[in-house]
């Protein structure tokens, strides 16, 4: 398939990703800053044995030059760039790699264990391509395969549940609130579980919505025929009294006019990629990865299946800069 | 992800199919007939360099007992199970595995080369489990990657696509045949080449309707909003005078009864599962593959990702008994 939008699209599959983009090789070793001196790529078991002294002088480097190193972001598909977005209005100065499995997208309909296993796959590139840290620009991987992302990557990762459920809680006036999603993020229940860690008095009611990506990637964001889905999806939401609700999917923010436009002024509308970007931001701060200010913040976009026509969609909606497309082959 | 529907899951992953199904272990060579006098399991090559001879006399011994080996049928998910209920309603004594990768469905955005590698991969499951030709029950793998199946199985290779056009150009009567099918079915233009084969005077008019496999997998099959996206969709085949449309996607029969509501009399309606399912009986014959008059036909389902409720949808509207759905793993 060729793209017919306008980024363009170059096939790439053995040169390393920071030996196209000429990043600083001595780098590579996790939330290492790239001045520092050392002549091989820094291992996980290497950087843990550093001392916690080594590391201190070293993050002191790091918060007076920054940390130019890109912001790795991945997505089963182009829905992911959403956050890109949000990332790109909060931080202009960060370099963002993103990576969308377009091959196997979507992930809303698989098992966890496809999920973790695609997942991990697509995070080892980003690895590849030099990433300081990794966002989870996808609900479905968010829900499931999170806890093993933290627990198998050397460096930090931030989904889009824990965030938007923290918006949630802090937006609800009466205790209620509506989340929507794909099938798998929803059977997973992630966005109940971590709405009750943060208060367990608050009441969810989570309804999955499979058409609504299908209806976005076909660019009929203002259609009567989407106001009418939507409205069959929302209303037992509305009937049941939900004060907020929460958009649990990347792709979502693109209905957020329509749905705004549904709901009016009575329900507080959640978009999980603002508040994704949000907790970026304090992340680089608090681990001392923000990059030094004079970052031009380039942003390069990779997938591992030629784009469709949803690339234009997602491109003309989010104004986003794309250059020239990589493509990166998956298993 | 658990399933909602009737059938059970098990999953397994090392023991070999035909193993499982005490399947006879001397007719894995193509081809060749289960009760074949061979020690060893036959090779392509093998196979080739059989004189003419041998293998007519074969094939009259086939023709006598019969080939008790089975149709080996995939599709990128579940709605191949359409051509699996045309074949057994035409082929009832045929035992028939089934193969959906839902670990990776749908095929139908992505590309030439991803469906290709995903199609010789599944195939060379069914390969595995003994099948004695193998069905291409999705226009999208059809469309990208049947050449490709052709020239690298050892076994007869039927798609949906040349049936599907055969059976339409026997129908239209003012030339002028509609096609409708995913995105990568529609951006083939595989269904333009083979009607242009049969007929260069035969005008073809195609269009992707992207959303119609979400809306069945949803399970509106007779939705009002689903007879507002079929007509956004048809509207403007019917206003160019078609008289004749290929449903050219294996999940569309699920719609037939809506689309044939919605088009009245005026149109006749080609159902590529049921084609398929015709060409198969003609090459069963052809190939002295036919199965004994006394085969149970056992019907086996094999899935790459447990299956979600949409496997409910198609046990429900195909009234196909469905016993215990395996679990293969791909890559």
């Amino acid at each position: 398939m060729c793209q017919d939008s306008t980024p363009s699209v170059t096939s790439r599959k053995t040169t390393s990703s920071a030996q196209r983009k000429n990043l600083p090789r001595h780098s590579v070793s996790p939330r290492e800053p790239p001045h520092a001196e050392k002549a091989g790529e820094g291992s996980k078991s290497e950087d843990r044995s550093k001392s916690a002294a080594a590391k201190n002088v070293e993050r002191a480097r790091s918060a007076r030059s920054g940390d130019a190193r890109p912001i790795g972001v991945f997505d089963s598909g182009i829905g992911g760039l959403t956050v890109v977005s949000a990332l790109r209005k909060l931080l202009p100065n960060e370099s963002i790699c993103y990576l969308g499995d377009t091959a196997r997208v979507p992930y809303g309909g698989k098992s966890a264990s496809t999920v973790q296993r695609y997942s991990l796959e697509i995070a080892s590139i980003l690895l590849e391509m030099n990433a300081k840290t990794i966002v989870v620009a996808c609900n479905t991987a968010s829900a499931l395969a999170l806890p093993v992302l933290e627990e198998r990557l050397p460096i930090t990762v931030t989904g889009v549940i824990a965030p938007g459920a923290r918006a949630a809680v802090a937006a609800t006036r009466n205790g209620h609130i509506g989340v929507i999603g794909t099938r798998a993020t929803i059977k997973s229940g992630a966005y109940e579980r971590a709405i009750a860690e943060l208060n367990p008095d608050v009441r969810v009611v989570a309804r999955a919505c499979p058409l609504l990506v299908p209806l976005i990637e076909e660019g009929w964001l203002e259609s009567g025929i989407t106001d009418q889905i939507l409205m069959q999806y929302l209303e037992p939401l509305l009937d049941d009294g939900v004060d907020t609700l929460v958009l649990g999917c990347t792709h979502y923010p693109l209905l957020r006019p329509a749905i705004g436009r549904l709901l009016g002024d009575a329900v507080t509308l959640v978009d999980s990629a603002e508040n994704c970007a949000g907790a970026v931001q304090q992340l680089l701060a608090r681990e001392d990865l923000v990059a030094p200010s004079n970052n031009t913040g380039a942003l390069d976009v990779a997938l591992t299946d030629p784009p469709d026509s949803f690339l234009g969609v997602a491109h003309d909606a989010l104004q986003l800069e794309i250059g020239e497309v990589q493509l990166r082959s998956v298993r």
